[in-house]
């Protein structure tokens, strides 16, 4: 089995908590309060940031050419463009700019950012892609799940968050990805593919966090 | 007012309610649920081993000489005789090293001290400093205020915990980390003073979680 | 005095060394051997990956989402577009990619980069700033100089990049990033103005070993 | 094969070339001008800092706490013991403190130095090791070699510094980091153990041009 099969399948358990948390469910049926959604919508901004400068570690620690412009192009594009949509699609819920950008990072947010940033730093660059997966391909992953079970009419700004991340080129994104740290993983050594395999199901087990911190409308408690 | 004098002011709501958490007064009246106590011993213990790395990254990124032998210093004892220590103090806990060394992080945990590790990549030199003086000045804060209210002689373990932080060679530790910051801080820019105060704030909110984390007996929901 | 106009007053001596060398002084009047410039051009392949990747450090340490974007934009642009024009300009030359791709690094283009990687990793982020600009500000100056000088009819292909360096979408680009450095050193403390001052002073040395380098012919001796 | 012995017999010319170096033969036979050694003796105390904050980033990102603890020990023995031998060795040439402190690296210094702090940060723990054993075992390898041909009785100096080298202590320490990096070469997988190898080759490369800048008094040209 492959790299990025053979954890999956061990990684099977969170994905399914995942796809069966009330904020996940609630995005699914339409009756997720607004008020958990918008939550995470502003988390969301404050999360893309950070992740872009992962994607930039990528980039410069990509091992070949090739490996670090297709780095770049994402790079470029979730802070060039994305965050743009971003704010577009934040303005159809009421939220402004000026609330975007002074949203305080939720100590989750913290957590799970610090965490990919630290091992974009501190493990080598297969770890870095392990830890990216979870993320990419954890959203299309919901994103194709809710859009099976029937999207929520009700709900038109849920039903464009799930078109959104089942679109091809979403799919495609995932895709690259989880392909890229499926070939990083079937040639490194056995240390290696364990300290990847760490760092993927610590950034899955972040995932669940920040949907559930979403669902709590978590903030610091002092 | 000098930089450190100035931050500590305004972080004094968030010291008094770590001075003020259940696990910290019940370690102070010696009412604490050793359990409670256990999981901190054991979350501190993986704490103190990442922790190290930070200190480590601080020798690699002092700007002088003298800066980089005082933490290559405090990184050899912290790791070649407090981890001992450490290990010894468990034992009187009956907790075995086998059980210290397949400790899994709490989330916590692992959110604090990826966020320290973070800082001291992302960060400048003095972020890192600052980033560090939350829990070195906390722990005697919290040791010399439970041995002024009186050790809890009933529960002797509680007792030495209160009196290793307490003691001079610990406050001068405190002390000397402190001064380093203080003197980084007042030759800074507003920017990077700025900078440096995020970096204080936020480690400050994860010392009060890291409390909290072991009084609610913290673990993965996932 | 601005920091900028500081620093490059200091620094004259070293830019009007770089102007007055043969390699440059070659390339105005057309009298560079060709094998020299040969040199220069595939070593220069290899040093934009390197740099390239220090770009993408500048984007995962920049303090703001706009400096984050406009360095995002500035990588994809050399890695996905310059570095195909590299290939294109090259080619003039009648060097193959596969001869670009498989040139071995002289040691004076190991040591610039890996010095700019140095300071993106180890310094701060206008240490990083400041270690950027005399690559940046240094081309347009020569392209400008030369150009002002008359340019070498009979050697086109000098010609070309003479207008490439002193053409107005390389001076904004060189300007915008000495405006950056500006602003940081004017808004720094002291200690970190000095660093600035080190990191620019130590590329612009750089600068000069490079067109050494290439004027040499240099080699791994070993 | 182990790792460490394919690489060291692949690394033969270059350790070869090293041992028939003008500087190592001369002083192995007394005949080296003082100056140069001297010269030697300066870069030396500035390379070895900034050796020590790989030795630093070594124990940050070892990983295991054996490691991480073994690092950390020889960076406060580096740093807090080596140093003021260092100091010592250098006042009997007459050498103050003072001119240690103010010693402008020469360019082979910086270019060495960053590679390996480069190396340190972009690179997996395993390039980082691998990175460092030309330098640990090559000093053993020279001191050696020159104290079997015979020592030179009518420079006493030099005779102390081959001495240091071909210790049993100091034998013992190059020989550790060799075995780390032999066991982490051996469960590595392919792309890495070259990547191990690209940075052993690399520093050792370095390592003739260190004694080869001592040997020509190199300076900065501007």
């Amino acid at each position: 089995m492959s790299f990025a099969s053979d954890i999956e399948l061990r990684a099977l358990p969170i994905r399914q908590a995942i796809l069966d948390h009330p904020f996940v469910t609630g995005v699914g049926d339409g009756t997720l309060e607004v008020a958990k959604f918008r939550h995470y919508v502003l988390q969301d901004y404050v999360y893309l940031i950070e992740y872009s400068r992962v994607l930039a570690m990528a980039s410069a620690r990509a091992q070949d050419l090739d490996t670090m412009g297709w780095f770049a192009r994402l790079l470029d594009e979730t802070l060039n463009v994305e965050m743009e949509l971003h704010r577009g699609y934040c303005a159809e819920f009421g939220i402004t700019t000026i609330e975007l950008e002074t949203t305080i990072p939720a100590p989750t947010t913290v957590a799970y950012t610090s965490y990919l940033l630290q091992v974009a730093h501190q493990g080598s660059f297969p770890e870095l892609v392990a830890s990216l997966v979870p993320c990419q391909w954890g959203y299309w992953e919901i994103g194709e799940y809710l859009a099976r079970q029937g999207e929520p009419k009700e709900a038109p700004l849920y039903c464009q968050w799930i078109q959104m991340y089942k679109s091809p080129e979403f799919a495609q994104l995932a895709d690259a990805i989880r392909v890229l740290m499926d070939r990083l993983g079937d040639r490194a050594g056995a240390d290696e593919r364990e300290a990847m395999g760490r760092a993927y199901m610590t950034s899955l087990r972040f995932e669940y966090l920040f949907w559930d911190m979403a669902y709590r409308l978590e903030t610091w408690p002092v």
